[in-house]
């Protein structure tokens, strides 16, 4: 915690960046520590990433020390450690004031500063982002610098690199910052990384430099948390005329000493103990999955010993599919992290399954929509009989609105010959997943339900979950209500409330979504009223199908679901309420369309 | 033409790459002569990719040659330049029977042949299947080589990129040939074109080198047509047991002297005569653009020299936006290509815009889908009023499996806040166009319409197409006719046929498929029938948007489209009969639902 280098800096005078770039050396340097006081404070109270801010601190205070910001123009990749970039441009107070903690978000946000150019939240475009903004002071004729600041653990997506080729011929100011911490969230995986560490090594003198490959020049900085050194190496390159590169070696979690020793626990934690750096109010662990993340990863975790030519996949977030470090060394060769390459994860899976191997990626809804064309070309039409488990793919999940996890379910059903499985609780989700595992016939996603582990009681469990017929839970007369995944729950309990009110409602799991059942379909032809739930945008997604087929009958439809809308830091249940998906409201809707 | 290399190889008598590992090396080199005469003679009678296949000969006779093929796993990226390979492989007579042409398609296929691993089409996803191949070899105990050929154009592909870092990391046998002919489809772009520079002219001995700061082992050949040399250098790698990169020097269009001579024009081709080059059945230029890119690229043309703001933008395909050589020197420092890179191209124009300058960027709708998570996060949920013109987006677009035009427009239209607009014909394309352009709302994308070029009488044109109010063409009663696009004239052909029948619909252009105009649904709620038609998959589409929103009304609602399948070398015209898309089988729906 440092409080020992308690400072003479007074924060709430850092108003702007005009104010840093008045002081001397040893007053940014306490500047540095008087920053990190309130920022250990805030995330281990508050929660947030914890070892990416920590870790900037020095460089944001050097970037802003020697750029003209906002003239000149700094983008942030991923924008997860900006922390340290909104307490000196304005926002000081969201970190010394709990009270104003919830002011700002977690990331770049153009409606909260000037000095923030893009809403950022998924990795690897600033170097692209960046780009775009270089040609444009070109072609319009400005003369501010352009900097693009990205992790090491994100230069493994595709985007980064098309980016950096593409930079690299701007033949003027294009400069790329490359922090290196040597972590991704998890260890970093690829070849790249052996590159950028023998950089590290050699003090930036080893021959082979993928950066000057690519056409950059050059500078290495070592000490990447030292001011000085930051400031030295970023004035040599201000107003430079061609694209450079300034890799810089960094520490993450740097100053709070839990962080330093637990880089991946610390990437972002929910709130800490700083000094034990356990969790705040953590219970003991039960022997039962708490949740369908860990009942997935123990779920393989059983099926890799058994299954010798089964692989679990994922690109980068190994933490967010349940596999921390010692389940990865158990599953050894068969666990595989290709790093932050959403596209190779899922490219290789296609060739995965065509070398006779039963892989299965788990990947996170809103990453997902990185590899649409892998999930199209190399899955789909090859008819490749891989698994995707997606995680947080409900408006249950993450909530900021660079990572909404509602938009996955119209992106994937609508694609041919991909089958589509949401199931509505944990046992029908373990048969789904094994059936999708085990199975030679077709490329398979597996959506976890959002909100909390439960079984829907009376749920049929399938031997072949291909194009599987509807399930009829309960039987009614002139009313369907159709649950796709966790709403199935919400279905029946808004039958049981019309049940009270004298209507009878049929409850149908639909299990997947890809394709309509016609048999089921033909039936609810006959009915007055049919409701779809789902835990997704209508737009583009299932219930609006079930509208269309049933576009020539009687029956009224009534789809529900979420807006089309990017939401930001929105409140669940409230969510819910807004969109009409409650039992109650459910059961409203029918009676008044009866 | 080389008729005078008419070699002693019977061609008729290669069934398999067995046959060709008897031959020495001069009947190899008499083979390739052999095999680019039938080469050359399909490519000019029946049009398809000439360069790419004529460059590759030689190399793909030393790959079956040296290696085990089919047990030994050759993955082709985008596979357009596997004609040679498919003649090696048991297909020789769809090469050298005009009768045969169409028994294969253009592209590697696994229906066709088991020596063709994957159905490919698009850019830069060789390497990472491969990698997925050597790792399910790895996984299962095998010891078969995998070699992936990629070639230097599809380098700039971001998942090229991924699948390298990846595929560094396999410490084991992973043999990567990169076929470098100094062009993509058309010039490279981008830095590391520099490095392969620099290694062709220091015969692979520069310091710098991309590869091996990836953590490839590497390899160059110069001589890239001349079979001794590839054999050499792939039996130098046969069975390696680490990652290596084959780097090979070859000619575009070798042995056709047109095609040597014009590389970006003979890329792919439609017939032509073989000595002058010319198409076959070309006409003389007219003044008017006969078809809607011709339209686009002059239209921008022209505003690119009112607006010293403005940039148009492609990502490695100008040809298909209309943009030869010619164009493109005019347009000068505001035409963009950023090599096969549509990750960038997206991105990089929000950043351009950001940065003051109006981004236009022409993109064939089959490649957008590979930039999607740049669409939502980096344009939509970032307000940047770029421009994106969507070319071939349409059933009358391409008909390979691996190209299809019609799954673009759910895919956008479900990305909140993106209008997507879908002009009917020419004046409207370019009214909306110029609107995206010279407004700051909104980012917008412009569907191009499929089929011949034309105008729909009646279309009135706006000044502001955001959320655009629907147009009544002509209004009837009872029925309403909506067409999105090219299907808008269909309805109104419809509506007359229905007119000589006494029913007097309504017909409506709606101009974006993003957004509903509630006004117009609600009128459409008292009507009888609403049949909706649109050029792309029904599922996801418009169509079912309007069947949701009028799902509580008494009006039928029959929306029609494509269905949702990965169809291959359609005829189009047969297949809008299948979908009852025409306008006697829409009069003919309609008046079975009154």
């Amino acid at each position: 915690m440092k409080k020992d280098n308690n400072s003479n800096v007074d924060l709430a005078s850092v108003k702007s960046p005009e104010d840093i770039r008045k002081m001397d050396i040893n007053q940014l340097k306490e500047l540095a520590d008087a920053m990190r006081e309130p920022l250990i404070e805030k995330v281990s109270h508050h929660g947030g990433h914890v070892g990416p801010n920590l870790g900037m601190v020095e460089a944001i205070i050097a970037l802003h020390y020697v750029f003209n910001t906002p003239k000149d123009k700094i983008v942030f990749d991923v924008s997860h450690q900006t922390y340290p970039h909104k307490m000196l441009t304005g926002r000081m107070e969201a970190f010394t004031d709990p009270l104003k903690y919830d002011t700002v978000t977690g990331y770049t946000q153009p409606r909260e500063s000037e000095y923030d150019l893009f809403s950022l939240g998924h990795t690897s475009s600033a170097v692209a982002l960046a780009s775009g903004l270089a040609k444009a002071r070109d072609l319009i004729g400005g003369n501010e610098n352009v900097v693009a600041v990205i992790g090491d653990g994100s230069l493994s997506g595709g985007v980064a690199f098309e980016g950096l080729d593409y930079g690299a011929t701007l033949g003027s100011n294009f400069i790329v910052v490359v922090n290196d911490n040597d972590m991704s969230i998890a260890e970093n995986h690829g070849g790249i990384y052996a590159d950028l560490r023998l950089l590290r090594n050699t003090n930036g003198t080893a021959e082979n430099n993928l950066f000057r490959a690519m056409g950059y020049a050059y500078r290495y900085v070592h000490y990447g948390n030292d001011i000085p050194s930051l400031i030295k190496a970023f004035e040599e390159v201000k107003d430079i005329k061609y694209p450079v590169v300034v890799h810089i070696n960094t520490m993450k979690g740097m100053g709070l000493p839990v962080a330093e020793a637990n880089k991946e626990k610390f990437h972002w934690s929910m709130p800490f103990d700083p000094t034990t750096g356990n969790l705040l109010g953590e219970e003991a662990p039960s022997q039962e999955p708490a949740d369908y993340i860990s009942l997935f990863a123990s779920h393989m975790m059983k099926r890799i010993k058994e299954n010798p030519h089964l692989a679990v996949i994922t690109a980068g977030t190994p933490g967010a599919i349940g596999f921390g470090p010692d389940m990865r060394r158990e599953a050894g060769s068969q666990f595989i992290d290709v790093g932050i390459a959403e596209q190779q994860a899922i490219a290789m899976a296609s060739g995965l399954a065509k070398g006779g191997v039963d892989p299965v990626v788990g990947v996170v809804s809103t990453f997902l929509q990185r590899a649409y064309d892998q999930f199209s070309q190399d899955i789909a039409l090859n008819h490749q009989p891989a698994t995707f488990v997606v995680m947080y793919g409900s408006l249950f999940g993450m909530n900021d609105e660079t990572h909404l996890g509602f938009f996955d379910l119209g992106l994937l059903s609508n694609i041919p010959d991909l089958e589509v499985l949401t199931p509505s609780g944990k046992d029908e989700f373990i048969s789904m997943l094994l059936w999708a595992e085990t199975q030679k016939q077709t490329p398979v996603v597996v959506r976890i339900p959002g909100g909390e582990i439960k079984n829907v009681e009376g749920v049929e469990l399938l031997e072949n979950y291909y194009n599987p017929p509807y399930q009829t839970l309960r039987d009614g007369k002139d009313v369907t209500l159709i649950g796709v995944g966790a709403f199935l729950d919400t279905m029946v309990k808004a039958a049981d409330i019309l049940d009270s009110k004298g209507v009878k409602a049929t409850v149908i799991n639909p299990r997947s979504v890809s394709t309509l059942d016609s048999t089921a379909i033909d039936k609810m032809k006959e009915e007055k009223v049919v409701v779809t739930a789902e835990d997704g945008i209508i737009d583009g997604g299932y219930g609006q199908k079930v509208a269309s087929a049933l576009g020539t009958s009687d029956a009224k439809v009534i789809n529900l679901g979420l807006p089309k809308e990017f939401l930001n830091r929105y409140n669940a249940s409230e969510l819910v309420k807004e969109c009409g998906l409650t039992p109650d409201q459910i059961a409203e809707v029918v009676i008044a369309n009866l």
